[in-house]
């Protein structure tokens, strides 16, 4: 005999179906909702199917959006002719939180990557191109992951773009503020120094 | 600017407020649901709705139940003059498991915690009076967590029963089976000892 209701089954079922959730952690989550008042378990069922259907990807930037095209584009107060290229939008939010960026984004939504059988199609760099042959695009600045797949999609794109008049550039790497040398790697270290800059 | 749309802000939030869960993995969580087809999305709405709006309390054992009476509770198959009494409905799944239990349950949602602000009042306590005041029962397990909330529970609910002529036990405390003796604390082991049975 199962000690829980079929619905509640279902419920941990469907908590446990969420990325980085266990079993159990899905039966507490499920014994919360059943704890929460009843008004607050519907807002979140609400959000839930809302976000899902009125949240798709910028026609430009392919960032999530929740119109046509996204603020960030439609900005007046962002140069245009500047676009940071991240894999995710998760990395947009984490260059804006510098507020240092005045350009705008594309967001490829992944990377090149055999091992997972991702390849140029599967992510949206068609649509960059599209961006910088239309033209107006000075700097193309990759700002994907420092790792091999991060690293590979940023050549690959930088090389589809060269036949176009851009400057493509690529973040520096170098030892994280605050950091310790010690502590560093030493391919970090490496890059660091040979990224050296006049004091 | 947020980076976000507000609704997937509002997502991230409703998941945020879930018990163990970060802003990061909320994050994590939300991006999940946008990447979902959409029926899936309906259907983690519709479960979380359905479960808070149909799961109630058994009118009997107070376990979770989508029916008046659980299927435990009206189960012919099930000692009605035994008891187990438990703190919260996990552990009435936890001691289905073992498949030895063939009386029924009653659940106190909680357990006496002066610490908490739970009193006597405010766990189904008065309910269990009511069940074993109607006659019929025979024994009543306390099987409320070894710690000291759940022993002063099961002590108070003990006396409680005093007045009715109905056996009132306790779960066994000794070295788990697969323990190493040597990682036993103290108390346990002296418990053990204490409980030793003749082979």
């Amino acid at each position: 005999m199962t000690p829980y209701p079929p619905l509640m089954e279902t419920l941990i079922d469907q908590f446990a179906r969420l990325p980085g959730i266990g079993r159990k952690s899905a039966a507490r989550l499920a014994f919360h909702v059943l704890s929460l008042p009843a008004p607050d378990v519907e807002a979140f069922a609400d959000t839930l199917r809302e976000a899902r259907r009125a949240i798709g990807c910028c026609r430009v930037c392919q960032n999530l959006s929740d119109s046509e095209v996204c603020p960030i584009c439609q900005s007046e107060h962002r140069t245009p002719s500047v676009i940071c290229v991240v894999a995710d939008p998760r990395d947009v939010a984490a260059l804006e939180r510098t507020r240092e960026f005045k350009g705008r984004y594309h967001v490829l939504h992944g990377v090149i990557s055999p091992m997972s059988r991702m390849g140029p199609d599967d992510i949206r760099i068609a649509e960059l191109v599209g961006r910088v042959s239309a033209g107006g695009i000075e700097e193309v600045i990759m700002a994907t992951n420092p790792d091999t797949e991060g690293e590979a999609t940023a050549l690959y794109i930088a090389r589809l773009l060269r036949p176009f008049s851009v400057r493509v550039t690529r973040l520096a790497y170098g030892i994280p503020v605050g950091g310790h040398l010690e502590y560093a790697d030493e391919v970090t270290l490496a890059r660091a120094l040979e990224g050296r800059r006049a004091l």
